[in-house]
This record gives structure tokens, C-alpha cells and sequence, in this order.
């Protein structure tokens, strides 16, 4: 049995061997803080949930259209316009399985077998794997705190090759947090569309920011492939369902494509998501927006006591990237003493690429603020 | 913007043309009989309905392992133990969002870039295309009703060439719904074995077999991959939930694939999936096969005297291939003329390959006895 190629370029997720370990010290009876999970606490809403129940008992359980129920993409397309101010027409919009469906759907549009796609590193890891999955390359440019931890428009352009198909972002970004300015993601939609490459924009943690107002790239081009999804900002994780907006050139071979890759979106998800839109659940969702900000701040106020510096502060998504090189060299192996010694879970840098990997750890601050100041005073102990 | 080339060779289901005219047919008043859509007519068994309703209210929305959480895994096995008298270890089970999924995670396993992939023609068009999307080549091996539109193990030898990767069949299949019997597939697994190639076998079908017992090719070879999926026996299309077994050494990589490809898959589903080998489930779908038994019974009755010939006597799934040369040379077309006019659709064979596909149709016996009776009235009368 000869495993294909393309297996020597997927990694395993290093955080499983950290989730792994912590499930077993919690089978021994250890108490662990988990903040190595990339999805909030925070249960999916009742209004979502009470959505999904009806829907199941209305008999919502048949295929869907591939592009995702009418309805729930009219809903999208209102959503950008009151929330964001984009008029965005209903038929670019796919609903997807997640947003992991929908980058394997708009990396196979625009990237051919051989061809790159830019990339920041660190980054979500899911995007080196989705690249080489097709056959293309990921070609990671390394960031730091100079730049926010993301690609500018200057750096997408020197990097730029004649086997570039396009470039990949993330605004409020994994696992920075941080966030790209409209005219920073017009500068870089400029770059692409001069090189006849794509730009493949991911807002799956949009509405989940601070201090600064949630916007889309689709304010300022509408020639790019926005990636979205329920998972994070509807507390969806578990139920499967994101978004895809392409222009409008492509809905038809994207269409293609869902049909035969996925079939359809999870119907019941479907309906259910109906409900995320609901005054009572917006409402709902910016309470625990301010949650996640006031978490973030403790953060913020107690990581440098141990050491952990946190040179960029975030401005979304619910990580905080932390470098920790005051206290190790090998954030990897801290993580898994932290864990041993504390009962605390991070995730080590090096998930999300090799630039400096071994001097970051990621936050994520999904537990109440009773744990994460929990957390704080193990690891202070642990530093004696 | 450049489209990747893969979509070039991903071809749009000409029966989403049948199914959107069916539509306009339907909205300005006319009755049309659905014998076009791959799924069954029922809805998901109240128990499985049931299940699901209580995994939301229990708060059953996070992400679960990638593998799919453990008592389904179990389920699943103990089901081939006492359904198949086949011993599966849940560890060599990974659950996916639909056999949809596992296609396109169990061809990532063993299909490089520029390989092929044996397969028959007709067969059920997705497999040509995630083949594609992956940068390999199908491989078509023509099938016609001297093997009952399968291949057999010495078309395999035959036809395997350097850049073999593996074969895939389907039994039952779709479009013809014809199965293969363990000895067949005992000796494909062998052709494929001895020249250092994968088998994968669709089994989604599996318990959808008329005067046949249900049978898995996991009882006579654990070298392969077995696809199999809640979509067709329990019903359960629309929460896009299916499983793969992979053979042991696999596992790892199969793991690392579905982390990346698609995180996990929807959470609600497998919890409701828990409901389906419940004796009172079995119960019902067991009613339910003898249900479209009947069906089948009847249209193979009944079509004859249409001038349509079913070469092979279907005994899987809820399809029948039908000849219509002795009424048109071109099917589609013809399919677009009987759903004008009857108002009844079906699927024409160019969605499946292009081996003698002008020839074929497609009758899904997926509405009632009554409706049934009705589409082949109409058909009676079109042809005067
Ligand atoms: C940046 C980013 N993109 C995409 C995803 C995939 O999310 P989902 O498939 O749940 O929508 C994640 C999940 O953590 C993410 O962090
Ligand atoms: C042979 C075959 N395999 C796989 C599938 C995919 O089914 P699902 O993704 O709903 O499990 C289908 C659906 O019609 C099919 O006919």
C-alpha cells in the first residue's frame, strides 16, 4: 500500500498531542484549564438551538441545493448590508461545510497543481495543508510584531513568483488575532488583481473584535474570495457551516465544484442558522462579545507578570499570541511541562509554522475569567 | 482572474438542468414526479429524529475529534459484527461529513498528482471528479450488461498501467444498482494487491439489497478502503454524515487528512446517528427496503411495455438503468421532452460517463406505488 505524496506534507496537529495528554490527567482526576481550543465556550445560542430542534421536527433533513438553502443565503446578504453597509447579491454567497469546506472550495478554484499561494507564517495551519492537499505550495512569509503579524501589500508584492496563483489572509487572524485595515486589504487586492493571481480573504472570526468596528473585504473589492462561517461568532463549532462569497464570474464553476465535492451544507445547520441573524440572538452574541474583550484585557494586564509578553495587542478572534522566549526556547516542550506541571493547555507555536515558532505560545481565552485567573496563578507558581 | 484548469474537467450534473426546469414546472402549476433525486423519499426515522433533537437541547454543538466521537465509532463496529459477522476495530473508523467527504479523504490517501484511477463508466459522476480535482486522472473502463455494469477483476488486470493508483467500484452501485459478490471482490482486492494499488469500495448502498443478503467487501479483504455512509439506509441525506474504514497502517495519516480536510463532522448528526442501530430503527428501515423492493418489483413490470428495457435486474439501491435506444438515440434530450411533456423527470446517462449513455436513463424509485403507476401512465400516453 503506497500512501499518495501529498501525506509527507500534512503535519499533525501539535495540539492534539497536548489535548491528548490533558484528556488523560483529567481521567486521572487533574483538573485542566483548556486554553488550546480554537472555539469559544460559549454553547451555540438558544435561539439557534431552538431553530435547529424545529427544523428536525419539521422534517428539514433532505439534500439542499449545493450553494445552501435560499433563505439562508438572503439572510447573508442582509446581514452584510446592515451590519457592514455591502451590498452583496445573495447568488455570489455558497454556504458551505464550515469554513474548512469553503477554503478547500476556493483554493481549488484558482490553485493548480505546482502553483503557490502566499501566506503568512505563523498562520491557521488547515491553510499549508488545504494548498498541498491540491498539489500547489504554500509559500509562507515570515511576520512579526512589526507588522502585526500580517502580510503587508509590499510584502505580497516582492514576493510575488510566476508560479504565484494568489495570496491567503485572515482578518481578525488565527492565531494573532489581529486584525488588516481596509485599505491595507485594498492594496493587497490590488497586488493580486495586477498579477492576475487571486486574493483569498478569511473572516471567519469577523464581528469578534475590539475596539475596532468588524468590517469585510468585500467593502473594497469585489474581484476576491471571502471565506466565512458560523462556527466562531454564532458559537456553530460543532454544527458545520460556513460561507463563501466569490465574484460573481465564478459562482457557476464554484457551484460545480460544491455539487461534487460536498453534495450540500448540513440541512438542519442550515435552518437553524436562520436564527443567527435575529435581533435576540445579535444581541446575545455582542454580550459575550464584550465577554471575550474584558477576558482579553485581564490577559493582557496579567500575562507580562510571567514573563509573557504580548508584543501586538489583538484586536479580535479570542487569541492572544504570546512570546515567551523570557522563560524557554522551545515553546513546544513548555507547553507540554505547563501542562504537566499545572494543568494548563496552550498550543506551541510551531502549528502554525516555523518563523520563530519555538518563541510563541497562543492564548486562547475560552474559559470564564475565574478560570483564566486560575490559570495565571498556577503557572505564577509554577515559576515559583 | 485565471480559473484553475482542474475545473475543466469537472462537469456540472446535467440533471441539476431537469431538476431547476422541473421547478419553473412546478411553480406555474404543474405536478411533476421526482424519479431524478438520489435520495430516498422517506424522512430520517423518528428515532433518529428523536436523537437529535436531544444531542441540541443536551448542548451537543462543539467540535468533536475529527475521527467522530467514540460510541459511534463503536456503533458502528459492533453493527458489522452482528449485521455482517465482520470484526472491525472502531479505531480503523473515521466518520465523515458524508461518504461525499470520505471519498474525497480515502482518494487524498492513495492518489498522486498525474496517477489514474480505474473506475466504470457509468458510474456515479463525483468519483470522476474528486479524482480530478486531485490532480489524477479517471480512468474509464466501459460496462455494459454482460457484467451486469461492473467491472470484474480481469478488466482490472487488463487495463492497469504504470500510472495506477488503485481502482474504485460501487456495490450496490449507482446508476444500475447492480452488486458484486464477495468472490469478485476477493479477487479485485487481489488484482490490486499484487500490483502495490488501493481498492475502494462504495458500500453506501449497503443494506439496500433485494433478494441478496447485505454484504460488506471488509469480510474478505482489511487491506482496503470501504466507504460507507447514514445518507441512503437510514435516511439521513440532508445531516451529511457517512464513515470510511481504512486499513490499520492508515489510520495515522487518515487521522492527519481529516483534521485539516474538515475538522470533524457535524457533531448533532452523530449524536442523532447513536439512533440508527437501535432495533426499533432497523425495524423501520427494514420496512422500508421492502418498500422499495416492491417498487423496483413493479417498474420492472411495468417498463417493458414501454418499449424501456432493464438488461439487468437490478438488486441493490433504489435505481434502474433503463435502455431507451428502441425509443430515442439521445437520452437527455429525451428526458428533457418526457419531463415537458409528462411532467415526469429522471436522470439521462450522460451524467455518468459517456460509454453508450445516450442510450440510458436513470428511474430513482423514490416516490410512492401510486406515483409510480402515474409516471408510467403518462409515459404510456406520450408515446400514443
Ligand atoms: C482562521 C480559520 N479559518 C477557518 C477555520 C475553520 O473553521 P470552521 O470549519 O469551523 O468554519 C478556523 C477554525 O479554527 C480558523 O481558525
Ligand atoms: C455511489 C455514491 N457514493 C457516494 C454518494 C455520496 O453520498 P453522501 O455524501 O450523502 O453520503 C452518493 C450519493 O448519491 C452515491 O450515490
Amino acid at each position: 500500500m503506497k500512501l499518495a505524496s501529498r501525506l509527507g506534507a500534512v503535519a499533525p496537529f501539535h495540539v492534539m498531542a497536548i489535548l491528548e495528554r490533558a484528556r488523560q490527567l483529567e481521567a486521572n482526576g487533574r483538573d485542566v484549564i483548556h486554553l488550546e481550543v480554537g472555539e469559544p465556550d460559549f454553547a451555540t445560542p438558544p435561539t439557534i438551538i431552538e431553530a435547529g430542534r424545529r427544523a428536525l421536527a419539521e422534517g428539514q433533513v433532505f439534500y439542499t441545493p449545493a450553494q445552501g438553502i435560499a433563505p439562508l443565503r438572503e439572510a447573508i446578504a442582509a446581514h452584510y448590508a446592515t451590519a457592514h453597509g455591502v451590498h452583496i447579491d445573495p447568488r455570489r454567497i455558497l454556504v458551505t461545510p464550515g469554513a474548512s469546506a469553503g477554503l478547500m472550495l476556493a483554493l481549488s478554484l484558482f490553485v493548480d497543481a505546482g502553483q503557490s499561494v502566499l501566506m503568512a507564517d505563523p498562520t491557521y495551519p488547515c491553510n499549508r495543508h488545504f494548498v498541498s492537499v491540491l498539489g500547489g505550495r504554500p509559500h509562507t512569509l515570515p511576520v512579526g510584531p512589526q507588522t502585526r503579524f500580517q502580510p503587508t501589500a509590499a510584502m505580497l508584492a516582492a514576493a510575488w513568483q510566476a508560479d504565484t496563483a494568489g495570496a491567503m489572509v485572515a482578518t481578525p487572524g488565527n492565531p494573532t488575532g489581529t486584525t488588516l485595515s481596509l485599505s491595507e486589504l485594498s492594496a493587497m487586492a490590488k497586488v493580486c488583481r495586477s498579477r492576475d493571481g487571486m486574493l483569498l480573504v478569511d473572516e471567519i472570526y469577523q464581528g469578534l473584535t475590539y475596539g475596532v468596528p468588524a468590517e469585510t473585504a468585500l467593502a473594497v473589492a469585489d474581484d476576491i474570495i471571502v471565506i466565512n462561517s458560523f462556527s466562531k461568532l454564532f458559537q456553530m463549532t460543532g454544527w458545520r457551516l460556513g460561507w463563501v462569497v466569490v465574484p460573481a464570474a465564478w459562482v457557476e464553476p464554484a457551484l460545480r465544484l460544491a455539487q461534487n465535492l460536498f453534495l450540500c451544507p448540513p440541512a438542519p445547520a442550515q435552518h437553524a442558522a436562520l436564527a443567527a441573524f435575529l435581533p435576540e440572538t445579535l444581541a446575545l452574541v455582542e454580550t459575550r462579545r464584550q465577554i471575550l474583550q474584558r477576558r482579553r484585557d485581564f490577559l493582557l494586564e496579567a500575562l507580562p507578570g510571567l514573563g509573557w509578553h504580548v508584543p501586538v495587542v489583538p484586536d479580535g478572534a479570542f487569541y492572544l499570541y504570546a512570546d515567551v522566549s523570557a522563560v524557554t526556547t522551545d515553546s513546544f516542550a513548555y507547553c507540554r511541562q505547563v501542562l504537566e506541571e499545572t494543568g494548563v493547555a496552550l498550543t506551541p507555536g510551531c502549528d502554525f509554522g516555523q518563523h520563530e515558532a519555538g518563541r510563541y505560545l497562543r492564548v486562547a481565552y475560552t474559559a470564564d475569567e475565574a478560570r483564566l485567573a486560575e490559570a495565571v496563578a498556577r503557572l505564577r507558581a509554577l515559576q515559583g
